[in-house]
């Protein structure tokens, strides 16, 4: 089966071929300018490709309510031209094929769940953290989605106790991504992440909110893989001192032997890398 | 179908009989002392009574893992002469009948959502905030259980500006709990909460707490409905003070009409008052 997936991001959509085993044989990145620029080159790599179906991982928030006037758009973003833009409307003019639609984290935590590091399991999360912080999971088996779709970015964390910046949330100011994303990073410390690897307290102080937050999942979803991606997971230094951080806050009353003996297992990268949410969204024509 | 429910507490055992409609017809609760005493009396309300199936919630940790060895056990439990009891396997010992386990939230949540405030949702979170804060939550139709199954009332919470109180968790010290459930009001204040209604800085302080909590939940689970109870929200002025808080820190983020405008009707007590925890005993039956 030819199945199209769409990583549709807000700085780029990734689009690609592949099949119902996670299988990714073509893909092409586009920049997210306005939506009519960007969805002409969506379409134009799609056509005569014979695609049988199409999964799409959007940014959001999107309307995941399939009995909703809005399923399928793109909703309250604050990213200029995209709001209240309907994607999955948009490809039914050009594609009368199936298409699944989840949010992008949600769709990369079934990519992990199927084929990458939480192959097997019925349960996990899939963490982000580069410009913004997304966090999509997969407990009993399902995708979570209730009211809305879950926003864990935008949890409330406590303070570090020599951080004084402001945060730069534009709904909550020190939320966890208005403190911990990149760009609150760059703007804290007056430089990218990548020009701070040598500075230990900007790691130390981004391992107390992660590390934070990932404690929080933990205790309210009890996911059996936690993965973390993104651009400032690709500091190393990060992983080690965040396990550390989340072992000491828990204080061992998550009686699991995964995280008192095997942490280093459960708190882990993307087992397919940078490609989590494109062959997330393959899977997510499975389920249609 | 005569269905035995046990709402196996820390402080007493509630057990009842009834029906797959979560009809209750006759119950009596048993002081939690020693397994040999309590489970003596569990067994002699249900000897001759005809059930067919039994339900259990029951306080924790608890083992919910069908494979293991210690599956149906209460584990880690603080509570003297109670870790690494098997409360299922005792009852097995007298009763030839399905048996359905699982925490005494979890049961709540799924009892809420089959006969009460959150009944024909798929989606619910079900809170109570009494000696400890226990959470049990039904997400896409089914309980969380993942790794273990969730702690939700150990989360770490921002402290309020004016608390210098240093929370009671022996675990975490001042985690949510250990900051916000009954017996820290009363060390913190010197009174019990009951004897503290017209003290407004009591409330305030406490919905701060509560408030956060349930802000990252919704984050977090995106619940369809909320549901507080437990003998600390018996505290009527409460409610109202949590409702504003939740909004306040969600600063509008969650388009959804149900927190935005209708948060009286989001964030509730239980609809089936005292009686959540023995109903859902029931409903996990259903699931046999």
């Amino acid at each position: 089966m030819v199945i199209g997936a769409i990583e549709a991001g807000g700085t780029k959509f990734v689009c690609g071929l592949g099949n119902e085993d996670g299988v990714i044989s073509e893909r092409i990145s586009i920049p997210t300018t306005t939506p009519e620029e960007t969805m002409a080159e969506v379409v134009s790599f799609f056509k005569d490709k014979g695609i049988e179906a199409l999964g799409v991982g959007s940014f959001g928030p999107v309307d995941l309510e399939q009995l909703s006037a809005t399923y399928g758009f793109i909703t309250s973003t604050p990213k200029p031209h995209w709001a209240q833009f309907d994607l999955v409307g948009e490809l039914k003019k050009y594609f009368d094929v199936p298409i699944g639609f989840d949010t992008d984290v949600n769709a990369a935590a079934l990519g992990e769940s199927l084929w990458g590091a939480a192959a097997g399991l019925d349960s996990c999360l899939y963490m982000t953290v580069g410009t913004g912080i997304g966090v999509g999971a997969l407990v009993e088996g399902k995708l979570i989605h209730g009211l809305t779709h879950p926003e864990m970015g935008h949890i409330m964390v406590r303070r570090h106790g020599d951080d004084t910046y402001a945060g730069r949330c534009p709904y909550h100011g020190d939320c966890l991504e208005g403190l911990a994303a990149g760009p609150a990073i760059e703007e804290r410390w007056g430089k990218k992440g990548i020009e701070l690897k040598e500075s230990p307290e900007v790691w130390e102080m981004e391992a107390h909110y992660l590390a934070q937050a990932i404690a929080n999942y933990i205790l309210i979803l009890s996911p059996k893989k936690v993965i973390v991606g993104g651009g400032v997971m690709k500091q190393d230094q990060l992983f080690p001192l965040v396990r550390g951080k989340v072992k000491e806050i828990l204080g061992g009353y998550v009686q699991s032997g995964q995280i008192l003996e095997d942490i280093d297992e459960y708190i882990v990268p993307p087992g397919l890398g940078d490609n989590a949410g494109l062959a997330g969204a393959l899977g997510l024509v499975k389920s249609l």
